[in-house]
Formats: structure tokens, sequence, C-alpha cells
């Protein structure tokens, strides 16, 4: 860890100071940034409203690894001229740009966009020029048809090629030169439609040569400097496709054991990869793994006082074994660890550790570094509190401490000891109770070393906050799923987190539950509730994640009435949990999860649409992905030849009664023809029906899995 | 013209090239863009979503004088923080920040706001910082509540104080420093609720001191600059109130004569004042006053060629005998425009002249300046084209041609010939045909030198091109309404244009008709239809206008079938009116912008709000002024001591028969209770009815006016 520390903490003082933007490579029109020659009149074109963005360009907007980035402006000019649009990209590493067209799509919108093969930065440029050449053909067509008599036009036309044939390279310039003369010996009167009268010496037509599409796109690459506008450079960060879809599970490691005589180890949880494959996990989140503090260590269920047996809460870290770069000596040794990972990564799993910034008053910073906590006037450190509410076995950092410095970089190196041993993913604990700038700053810092590394916030606050988080880089958010049980907060909110500017930068990851979330559903729905719940986390959301095994086996008793604890939680206590119930969920998360890899309509969330139900109960809604030109849809799979795939998902929210309905489907979101047939595949129980047309009827019954 | 040409001319040219930032004075937290220290760590709290503004701030708001400038944003700080916000306000000219509150919305919104009373652009930024002191106060709340011993929080507060008196002067720093010494010295255990003990040797209580509004602000206003987040500088533009209410009048001139044996003058228009007077007309705007071209005239009704008695059209500018700054022969000398201007004013009525910036054929510039226009390769200048239609009596400007600054420079020269003869309002001719660059760069110009300067933007174009024109700075655009019939477009449009972010800079001034639309509801609607244009453009828009005589006088007959352009356009005829038809509309316009003057719900449209009738032929909104604090609505005018204004206006959409239904009026929005009597007032007959509720019906004739 101290290898290269002092280079290191040097780079990142500097970072701290302002980031510099990334130099920008030249393009094929300008380089962005030039400014025309100072002779001539400002260029016309306007460019606004370019999506994706984020603040303005402030952030960058986020992609994975083999996506599409859709791209989007309002680009327009006065008067009647024709506009000719490019979108320059290139990854940060990148000396220079690439380019793909813009289609115009009416009312002034533009489309284009921009395949992502490599994890990192890319930056994006909309340039726009007026388009002479196209405006004298378009002009040139209305002419021919009235029979004008064209000698000037064509000199006018021959001219245009000319000034092209300039600015171009010496092989597109023979070309250009050559139609301009061609042009310039052509009769002065055509007939339409499309002359084909030969062209004097020449073996094409006047016609065919002055409405050759090749000879137009010449024309365009070429325009005149001083005519092109540039937006601004905006920053599309690409990141592993988990960032995007995956699997996550959490559990404890101390209640891996499968022997009840014993707490659980890091070993155990590596005996348990199999059955996490099994059920198709991704991601497997161990709560923090290191030495737990005993001053004013919690007992069961969050008593104040603990007993010499209660193991604590893992979030109290820090005790004399060591800190946030240590495992807790009953978990096992940093070697066990680095088996457990290795052996997740043969299952396909990544292991993702928890990041809590926070020490126990046993840590060894609490002495090592006393001015990194905050103090009362004797001189103690403080502890956390709500008032009155206090938390005596947790100190929180001071961030704006004069030694901030020392501090943050500090954390961004146990961040970079983890990644060392070869953790990827990180989930972040109350990442809202820390500055923005310093989440700004270590992800950027952590993305800048190894941009293949995924954040998940985990901030349960107001929405503003959440978002901010998201904009700041982390990777993926927790959400209100968990809250949201209604049909209309269920739409409204998928539908804003998916259909909003929030989709550019804001990640959802869906947990039915968590350690902390033990939601009213959970606790009186019964099974069902535990079922459905599962089946809108894994369809609503690309991203999702189960607290198990209390989730797949029904685990549902609160601590008390109007608590949104579990009685006997694992936060505080070593639990055994007997996999091998049969009342299990296993096999249906497995399901659900199979299902989830065979559909790349599941793996991403644009397509997200709602279909009418005329039953409130009943919640319809589709994920597609269709062979066809994409829409902007923010950052999606690329568009690579594939047959299409079209999931639709029906849910009885009522846990208790048998509900049913008609399903209207918006079968043009679908792809499907307005009232042909089409075969339902039910993918739970394999069963296959026969719709027709928009209206089709549906019945569940929540006794029925 | 030509005194200080030079002068004026570097200045204009050095703007060309880039404008730079205003300075912006020092403030009363910090300097706007002071950077904090580099030592500390950077300032924590966010702020973004600031309204109002213009593309993130690249163009300036719009308000106008004696508005309350109502400003929002999102504020939110990390953890649990207290924040404090303020709002920096201050004219261009001035060298230092006022300074007003922000309060709290919830959900992370903050509003407050700033009065304008001086023309020209203000700026304003918001800062926000933690509030430690209020934090501390909010948690000594709690702590008492508990009976917890506050010794060492009683020092805490004290240890803020003192850290505040650091900052301030030394008459707040004395303050300050007392009250941290009564903390200091008070018992370490308070009794909740607040203490009313005395403090040793003080007269006041611990509680009271704590809790002390003035002690709070006075921290508040000394906090850490290192922790200030300011926002971005935005720039709000502020016009005369003629820019946000008043309504206008299209005339041509030589239409004007009471003798129908001469063509009308400038003096007929003179003698016209006491008629437009009564009418209640703020603005008389007349269509180019300049001598016309006789190269490729226009005849009567655009007829491609002109008899020798023909008068052309007036925006075929310019001949022998001058051009853009030229009064036509025929209708008299710049001595009459000077006698026409001054006459009007003392009506209170402003002269609005066109600028059409184009030239007939015939026009001193070609000669002079043939560099200014486009020309073929036979060396001929291009007239106006849309291919295969021709304009030959018209030149269009090259606004790129390599002489730019001349041409730029020219006709802003024109603009402040009219300026200097006392010209404030200038309605202008297809701006969408010109550069952006060009029109930007010219009103940032004459705003410069005259403020009180209005421009109205003829372009009926494209939503975004008409929207971009508004934020370059035109003051007030035309709009579709000519053509929105429905009650669905009106409500969806005005819905738009008041009540979205466009309302930040475009304001619609709203015509039923113009010398170049006669729609088709005019033509066959009849008089009923002249008379619900007329109310819906007076009550929709705080700024509307008629093209009369045309208007009162019912004239409805299209040139052909199908088109929208006056038989026997007085774009291309003298016409004679006679205003004293009994079935003239006069008395009716005339009461109408009665009820506009006397009701301050009617000069602005951002209450703009549209109410539920059961019969899609009934339309019926209300505007309000509403004695409360403002949530944002735009700019609108100030919130002094008045009277409640609350208008609402109910249109029957069907010309031809009775239409019936029950209005479900929003009393909320109206600012009455949900099930009390309320007097309703029909301002039109001055009928009384008393209304109860928010059901009420209404049966309107389109017989009855």
């Amino acid at each position: 860890m101290a290898v290269g520390r002092p280079a290191r903490a040097r780079q990142a003082s500097r970072e701290l100071d302002g980031a510099a933007a990334p130099p920008l490579p030249a393009g094929p029109w300008l380089e962005v940034g030039d400014r025309p020659r100072a002779a001539a009149a400002p260029p016309r074109p306007v460019i606004g409203a370019v999506r994706p963005q984020v603040d303005g360009g402030r952030y960058p907007a986020k992609a994975a690894i083999g996506d599409f980035v859709a791209v989007e402006a309002d680009v327009f000019v006065d008067g009647h001229d024709e506009l000719s649009c490019v979108l320059l990209y290139a990854h940060a590493a990148e000396r220079s740009w690439s380019r793909a067209p813009l289609r115009a799509l009416g009312n002034d919108r533009w489309q284009g966009g921009f395949p992502v093969h490599a994890l990192g930065d890319h930056h994006f440029v909309i340039q726009a020029a007026p388009d002479p050449f196209a405006s004298w053909r378009r002009d040139l067509r209305a002419r021919v048809a009235v029979h004008e008599d064209l000698s000037g036009e064509l000199a006018v036309g021959a001219a245009l090629l000319e000034e092209a044939a300039e600015r171009a390279g010496a092989t597109e310039r023979a070309l250009l030169l050559e139609a301009a003369g061609a042009l310039r010996r052509a009769p002065g009167r055509l007939r339409a439609p499309v002359d084909a009268s030969p062209l004097p010496g020449g073996d094409g037509t006047v016609g065919g040569l002055v409405f050759d599409e090749l000879l137009a796109e010449l024309v365009r690459r070429h325009p005149d400097p001083d005519q092109v506008t540039s937006s601004q450079t905006f920053a599309v960060r690409v990141e592993p496709e988990l960032a995007r879809f995956g699997t996550w599970y959490e559990l404890f490691p101390r209640s891996a054991s499968p022997d009840p005589s014993r707490p659980g180890t890091l070993a155990d949880v590596e005996a348990r990869l199999g059955y996490l494959a099994h059920l198709g996990i991704d991601v497997l989140y161990l709560p923090p793994i290191h030495p737990i503090g005993r001053t004013h260590r919690k007992g069961p269920d969050g008593a104040p006082t603990a007993g010499p047996d209660d193991p604590g809460s893992p979030w109290a870290i820090g005790a004399d074994e060591g800190g946030h770069t240590a495992v807790h000596p009953d978990l096992g040794t940093l070697a066990d660890f680095d088996r457990l990972v290795a052996a997740a990564a043969e299952h396909g799993i990544a292991v993702a550790l928890d990041l809590a910034f926070q020490c126990s008053p046993d840590h060894p910073w609490v002495r090592q570094h006393p001015e990194w906590f905050r103090h009362r006037p004797d001189g103690s450190i403080r502890y956390a509190e709500n008032p009155p509410k206090k938390y005596e076995d947790i100190y929180p950092f001071d961030f704006d401490t004069p030694a901030w410095r020392d501090l943050w970089l500090a954390l961004l190196d146990v961040v970079r000891f983890w990644i060392d041993r070869g953790v990827k993913v990180f989930r972040v604990d109350n990442p809202h109770t820390k500055p923005f700038p310093f989440w700004e700053w270590l992800i950027r810092e952590v993305k800048g070393e190894h941009p293949e590394v995924i954040f998940l916030a985990e901030a349960f606050t107001r929405p503003k906050v959440m978002q901010h988080l998201a904009k700041l880089g982390f990777s993926q958010s927790y959400t209100y799923f968990a809250w949201r049980s209604a049909k209309w907060e269920l739409e409204q909110y998928f539908t804003e987190l998916t259909r909003t500017e929030v989709a550019d930068y804001f990640r959802p990851n869906l947990w039915p539950n968590t350690p902390d979330i033990l939601t009213d559903e959970l606790q009186f729905g019964g099974t069902p509730a535990f079922v459905a719940r599962l089946v809108l986390a894994a369809t609503l959301g690309a991203s999702y994640g189960i607290y198990g095994p209390a989730f797949e086996l029904g685990e549902h008793v609160a601590r008390e009435a109007g608590s949104e604890e579990y009685r006997g939680s694992e936060k505080y206590a070593v639990r055994h949990w007997d996999l091998e119930r049969p009342d299990s969920l296993a096999e249906l998360v497995a399901r659900v999860n199979r299902i989830r890899r065979d559909h790349p309509a599941l793996h991403h969330d644009s397509t997200l649409r709602f279909h009418h139900v005329d039953n409130d109960q009943l919640i319809a809604y589709s994920k597609t992905h269709l062979v066809e030109e994409p829409r902007y849809l923010g950052p999606q799979p690329a568009h690579e030849p594939r047959e299409p795939d079209v999931v639709v998902v029906v849910v009885n929210l009522d846990h208790h009664h048998v509900q049913s309905g008609w399903v209207d489907l918006d079968l043009g979101v679908l792809g499907l023809p307005p009232d042909g047939p089409y075969l339902m595949h039910d993918l739970l129980t394999d069963a296959r029906f026969e719709w027709r047309g928009p209206h089709n009827f549906v019945r569940l019954d929540p006794a029925v899995v």
C-alpha cells in the first residue's frame, strides 16, 4: 500500500484543487474550441437541448460497455438553408474524433449515436454547418420542374464544388473539380424529372451527377470552417455491463455457517458459492468484514449494551486487530478473503464490499489520527448523534478537518487496497452523510485508475440528494422501490426513473428487502408478497438484489409493531439459516434469474413501458429489445444484428385474493401488428397462450406461484 | 447620425468578437468567483435548477420594470446540517450586491426574489452555506427536551458565536462576543421548554438568548467563507412595462385618409390619434414608411406587374428618394413624422416602426454597396427566391458578406436613426431569415444605449426558431394564436407559453389578424368570430394587437378560396375605411381595453389558469393578482400592498350556436373559499350574478355581444 504513495498523494492533491478538462483531439471538421477567422461573421447554426447531458455537461452521463449511446439535439439555422450535422466522439484516451451522421427527426430535432466498446470517459460534440450545396440541389429540383434556364444555376453549383475542393485533400479535390467541370460544361436547360441527357464529354448524366448522394456527402465533409457551430463537449462515462445489469445478493458471513454451533467464516461463504451460482447471482455483497469495536458495542436487536458474547454491528468498524483494511479474525484472514474472491470469480460472481466510512471508538485511526474526528470542548471525540438519539459506538469522520487531504487520501487508499485484492464492486454506506465533493473526487480518482470499478450508493434520502450522488459518479443507486406498492406509485416512480433525464445518470438497483428494511408488505403479505416483490424487482430493474437467506426463506417478523427492523436482526447477532427448508423460494429465484439472463429485453431499463389494465390490483409492463433504429432511449445495448425480444410482465399486487382483468397492450411498443394473433409464453410455468389484438384477459391467483 | 460613428463602430466591432461578461460587484458573503482558501476542503452545499434561467444562463431572462422577480433553486447539503441561503442581486451598473433571504419550500427547493425598479440587465447569484449555529440550536432544543447536561454544548454554541465574531465588523463582533460570554457563564442544565432562568450577571435568560432570531440572523450573516457555495451568475433583462402589457394597432398610413379621393399621409394618421386613444391603443405600429421601389413593383393583390398608379408594397424598401431612413414623399416628411410621434406621445401612444431589413432593387444601397448583396455568376444581384417562387422586387442582404461589419453597423445605425427621432418600439419583419448572431448583437447594442427600446419579433415559423429569437433578446414575439381555435389547442398552447420555462424569456403578443393573416375563422365566422377572437386575444395575452380598421370593420373577404390574404390587400393598394359604420366594433374594442387597463390581473400572463367546462365549445380561464407571497410564476408585477383582482373569462368558441355548460372553477386558484357565495361582475354588460361554490352554469349566445 505504501508503494507509490507519495506520487499518488501529489496527484490527488492537485486534482483536489479542481480538475482540468481533459485535452480534446482534433476533429474532421474543426478542432473543438477553434475560433473562426475573426474576419468572418459568427457561424449561424444553433445547437441546443443536447441529450444525454447532466446539468449542462457538468457531470458525465452513463453508459455500459457495448451500449449504443443515442444522442439527440435541437439544431437549426435562420432562413431556408439545408443543414449538415455531425456527431464527433472519442474515448478520452483517443487522439482523434470519430464521426457519425445525425439525421433530422422533424421539428428541428436531430439524432445519431455511437457505440462504446471501451471502459472510461468518452466525449462527444455536435457540429452543424449550413450545407449550401444541399440547398442548391433542393432548389435546382424545383427549378427543373418549372423549366427554368439553369445556365447560371449550374455555374453556382460548380462554384460550390470548387469551394469544397479547396478545403479537401488531393484525391477528393480531384473528384470535386471533375464534377465542377462537368457542371460548367452541361447544357443550361435540364428536363424534369432528373435529366438523363449525357454530359458532354462524360459518361454520366447531368441529373445523375447533380443528385449523386456520394458527391453530396463529399461536399458535406468540407464545409466552410467559418460557418461551423460546435456544441460544448459532453462526457459519457462507460462502465462494465454489470453496472447496468446484474443480480445482487447480500449475506452476513458470520451467519453463513452450516453448523449451528459456530459462527460462519469467509470459508463458509466460499462453500456457499455453488448455491449462489445456482440462484443466478452476479454480485455477492458482504457487509463490513472488518474488526468490530468493543466500546459501546450494541447488543441484540440494537440494545444499548452488549453481553460478552454479542458480536456487535459490523458497521462499528475497527478494533485493536485493525481497521478498514483488516479482516475480522473470527471471519478468517486476508488469505481467506483472497480465496473467496478467486473462487467467486470462477462462478462468475463478483464480491462486493461495503464502504462504511466511519469508525468505532476502538479503530486504530482514533488514536493515530484524532485530528480526523470532531471534538467536544472537553477534548473528547464526538460520537454520531441525531439528538436526542446517540450512536456512541460510531465516530463519524470530520471531512472538513484542516487535515482533510490526509483523511481523504487515506480513504482512497482503503478503496485501492481492496481493488488490489480483486474487489471491483463497492456498496457505499450512507454516502449522503459525507460531502458531495469527496465522492466526486474519490470516484474520479478510482475510475481514472480502474474504470471497471462499480459503486452502489446506499442513500435512502430525499430525491434530489439521491440524484445528485448519481450525478457525482455512483454507478448505481438504491431506490424507494421497497416502499412503492400500489400500481400508481410503481408506474409514476419507474416512469420518472426510466423516461426522464434522470435516466441519463441514475441507474436504479431494486431491493425488496435489506437488513434495515423489512416492509409492511413482506411482514404481512405471506409468500405471495415475497413472490410478487421478487418478480417486480427482477423485471422492473435490470439491476436488483435480495438480502438473503432472509429473503428466500421468507423471514418476515419485525422487531416490534410498526418497525421495519427484523426481530433478531443479523446486524447485531449471528444467525443460522436452513437453506434446505421446503418452503424456500430459492428455486423461484433461480428460475427468475435464468429468465433474466436469457432475455436481453430485461438487461436494461430504457424500454420499460406500462400498459393499461382495468384492475388497479394488476400491473402490466413490458421491456423490449427490438431490431430497429434507436429512438432516444438513453444508453442501451448496441443494435447489432439480433433476435427481437419482448417481455411482458403482469403482476397481481393483491397478495390475498385472485385478481383478473383485461390487459390493454400497446402493440406498437411491442413491435406487433395491431390485430394479428401472437403467442404468449409464460416464462414461469412454460405454458403458452395465443393472444390476439390489444385486449386480452388475465387472471392471477396469489396462492399459485 | 455621423456624430460619434467611428467610436461606436470600434465598440461594436469589439463586441462582435464576443461579449465579455459584465464585471460583478463584491457581495456581503463572498465576491462571486472568489476561491475558497486552497487549504480548506471544497464547500459542501449544492445549488442547481435555478429559475429564472435561459439555456443555463447563456441568455438573460426577462422582466418588466416594477416586477417582483421570483427566484427558485434546488439547494441542499450532505448530512443533517441546517442551511443558510441568500440571493444576491444587483443592476449591472451597481457596484455592490443587494441581499434577500431565500426560504425553504420543502423537497430541497428554495425561493426568494427581488423587485426591479430600473431598466437594463440585472444579475443575481445564489449562495448557500451550512449554518452550524442553526443546527446547534435545533439539536439543543432536542437535548433540553430529554434533560441532557448541556455544559459542553453551551460551550460549543459559544465557540460558534466567537467564530462568527471573528468574521464580523466591530459592532456585530461586540454583540456576538457578549452572547458567547453569556453562554459560557450559563448553567449546564436547562429546563424544557426553553429555560427562563436569568443568566448569571445578565438580565435576559439562557433560552431567550439561544433562541433569539436576531442572534441567529447575525451569525448567519458571517458564514465561514470556505464553506460558501455560489451559483453561477444569471441575468434578468428589465424592460419597460409596455414589453409586458400593451394594446397594439397596425394601420397603413396611406389608407388613413378621410377623403376617398386621395391617399392618406402621416398627417392623417396624426388626425386619427384621438380615435386610437378612444380605442385604448398603447402602440401604433406602422408598416414601412419609406420610399417604395419601382423595379418589379407588385400590382394589386400581389400581381407580378404594377400599373403606373399602383403604390407597391411598403416592404419593397428604397427608391431614388432614399432608403431605410427616409420617409415616402407621398406620406410626408421627416418633420411630419416627428410631429406624429410627439402628438401620439401626448395621447399616451407609442409609435412603432417596422424593421424590414431588405431592399428594393432601387434602394440607394444597391448602388452604393453592391457588396452587401448576393450575386449570380453573371454579376447580377440575387433577388429573393423560394424556388420556384421569385420575389424580384426584393433583394435580401448577404449577412455573411466579407463586408458584414459595415452592413451590420449600417443596419444598427438605421435603428439608432429612428430612436433618435423618438421611436422606442420596433416590429421586426421576418427576423428568422436573418442570422441569429446578428440579432443578438444588434439588440444588445441598442439595449446598452437605450434599455427602454422594445423589439417585437414577427417570426411565424417553427417553434424552436421562434423561441430562440426570444432568447436572443426580442422583447415580444408573434405567436400561433391566430390559428389556435379549438379549446384543446388554446389550452395546450397557452399552458406551454405561460407555465413552462418558455415563460422566462418568451412574451407572446396575440394578433387575431394581420395584413398577412385572415384566418378561416374570421372569413366565415361573422361578427361573433371577431368578438370572440378579440376577447381571447385581449385576455389570454397581456400584449395583443389588431390590424385595423380591417379588424373593427369586420373585413373578411379573402383573395381566393383557401387563401389567408385579404382581397384588395392594403399591402398593394390604398384603401379607404369608413370608421363611422354602424357595425364597427370600435366601441367593443374600447370597452375591452378599458377593462384591461382597470384590471391588474390582465397585465401579465403568469397567473393564467384554465378551468374545466363540460362543453368543448366553451373555454374558461382566469388571471389573478392576489395579495400573497409569490410562488414561482416568472416575472410578475411587484407585490406591493394592493387590492386582490380576479378576472374569469368564459368564451363561446362556436360562432353560430348558443352554447351552455357547467363551469368548474378551481376556487383555490382564485383565492376564494371552497363553498361560499361570491359576486361575478360581467365586465362587458355590467350585470352581476351571485355564484356559489365551484360549479356554475353559463349560457352564451354568439348573437349577443
